[in-house]
């Protein structure tokens, strides 16, 4: 028996036009939910009551695949680069549609971690029985205390991020990307790959970032003036590096979700491999710029598409005065951790996404062809 | 001191209108080339007179890391599936401009497969240079003798594809994928994981490839009026499942460098959890079904696509009577093995990329912002 605490009134809009900007707005309380008594007081550590893990069992596990679908896997995809990096696990992320059929390799040292909102999506659910039938050990992330998924898996975190309405998802993201972040912490705690300091810091900079959504969110005029004379007519490419590149992936399926634009992500380094072609004058590239360790070649790849006259809008962090000097126009998001930069540079493109459906007169809220939860194959 | 065979003459275009289109009817030529020598005469083995690895070697390598950029990233996507598949090897495949900065998870147990036809693309060279400072044994499949790539690998695979000239990259996938197939049951053999059987099946399989895509490129005259008639003025998807995925990659690229059409491919059980939100009326969808494995489930997406009214060229094996009722066109490939069908299903799609690029006047061996080799970042 399980308890489902959300009332319909919760679910309301509240004022807001649409559940999607509603959702857009919860993000500071829903990440700070999120990490509500699983952040240790002094900041030296990561409490998870519902693992409660020993150096040995993550000692045994060699490998780790998370299984996901849409903006899930998305947030999968930073879940590698957290979990690479700072618990220095090997993590392969796969589409779940994919993964179910493919003979994965993944045995009793595996850790499989899927990813889901609604805890019912069908692949994904698949995907999890295919990895316990191999033998591995289950977790899952989701939203929904008591869905299909959280109740098959082995372990579960809940992502406290309160009833997500809106077809495309925004709140989910990025208290999924909270989850994997203070997950990685977890895990490279019990593996020593991190020290103290590194620790400290990160979790210093979870802390802010309630307050520093929120300072993305008091001035979206800038955000919504762009959208409205823009208009994005044209199909739009998103170019990153690295934590960059992820965000990307999940800016471009925002456009396309609610706006019907044709958007694109690439990795910043591959354009020139073939997509450079379609890049002409007056072709919006949204250039995200925030991640110090690969700046400098971000700023080649901007000079690129801006030599073929595209229009170029950069993400950067605050501070970051140099790009004003390659980029049509500036967007700036507050001056976080560089692991943590995803989850606040996601927050621009959202906003993006939601001003150009609502300028183009696209339904936000159910966009045609979609249902929330994607419940068939 | 190294030779370099070819000849101004072999780089002639010898009588086709275009190098691109001369190099896709090579496809047969060269294929067969690759396969030269290597193929045991009773089908038993693969002859790698280059490498001589002997089993205790393989058994010191618990992870493959492929890395490349652009046609020879795809190449790597399917070299993934087949490495898993037939020699039970982890196989993470990175872009060329992403792993050379992620920090990536490599050590003396990684065999690092660097893969690029000119030998000379900057990325890739500086990601096989990473690899090597890590301590990792490299391998290069390139398709140049001599190359910076070839000097600096530990071990080297010649595609023997002859020049490759056409910006737009044809013969060199196909025997980039004929070689890893080989590689794959090369290793195979070594870690003892594909019965005699199998090995004869494959090895069958490849030796019937340079006659199966000949008769492919017998009868263009369908693709071409296709093409022609289509116009293609519209975005295009492509979606498959498992290794017809794989292809699609490929597929979209092609389309994309020399007709400056944005196509995108798709995972086909990924479509709903997004993008078919831009499936409309009378938006082209390509979609690959010749995987025997995931048929069923690839005619369920193709009904998705089709219930928005797209129109669906599907790509199937001979004999495959079924889809005509599911989709407006059908092309067909000869029936090969499932594992090799990619090898045959992209010249289908080069041909369509080159004749929608003719209908759309587009300079087809010199496309727009590209360059043949990428030797920049």
């Amino acid at each position: 028996v399980f308890e489902v605490n959300w009332d319909a009134e919760a679910a309301e809009k509240g004022g807001y036009e649409h559940f999607m900007i509603k959702e857009i707005y919860e993000q500071p309380k829903a990440v700070r939910e999120t990490m509500s008594g699983r952040l240790a007081k002094d900041d030296s550590h990561i409490i998870f009551d519902e693992l409660k893990w020993t150096p040995e069992e993550v000692a045994g596990i060699n490998k780790i695949a998370i299984v996901a679908c849409g903006t899930a896997y998305h947030a999968g995809i930073v879940g590698k680069y957290y979990l690479e990096n700072l618990a220095r696990i090997p993590v392969e992320v796969d589409v779940a549609s994919e993964f179910r059929y493919r003979s994965p390799l993944v045995d009793d040292k595996t850790l499989v971690i899927v990813i889901s909102q609604s805890g019912e999506t069908l692949d994904t659910l698949a995907g999890l029985k295919e990895a316990k039938r191999l033998g591995a050990k289950t977790l899952a992330i989701t939203n929904v205390v008591g869905s299909s998924i959280a109740r098959e898996a082995d372990h579960v975190i809940y992502t406290w991020a309160g009833p997500e309405i809106a077809v495309a998802s925004t709140k989910a993201y990025t208290t999924q990307l909270v989850t994997l972040c203070m997950l990685s912490i977890y895990i490279a705690a019990l593996r020593e790959t991190l020290a103290a300091a590194q620790v400290k810091e990160l979790i210093q900079g979870l802390r802010e970032l309630p307050a520093q959504a929120h300072e993305i969110l008091e001035d979206v005029e800038p955000i919504k003036t762009f959208a409205q004379q823009y208009g994005f007519n044209e199909d739009v490419f998103f170019i990153g590096r690295a934590l960059d590149y992820c965000v990307a992936l999940e800016g471009s399926l925002k456009l396309k979700e609610i706006s019907y634009i044709h958007a694109e992500a690439y990795a910043a380094g591959e354009l020139k491999h073939g997509t450079l072609a379609l890049i002409i004058e007056g072709v919006p590239v949204i250039a995200l710029a925030t991640q110090p360790d690969v700046y400098e070649k971000m700023l080649s790849n901007i000079k690129e598409v801006k030599a073929r006259d595209a229009v170029v809008i950069g993400i950067a962090m605050k501070g970051d005065d140099q790009i004003r000097n390659y980029v049509d126009h500036a967007i700036y998001i507050p001056d976080a951790h560089k692991y943590l930069a995803p989850l606040l540079a996601v927050i621009p493109l959202q906003l993006l996404a939601y001003y150009a459906a609502i300028t183009r007169g696209c339904d936000v809220d159910k966009p045609r062809n979609l249902a929330k939860s994607v419940t068939v194959e």
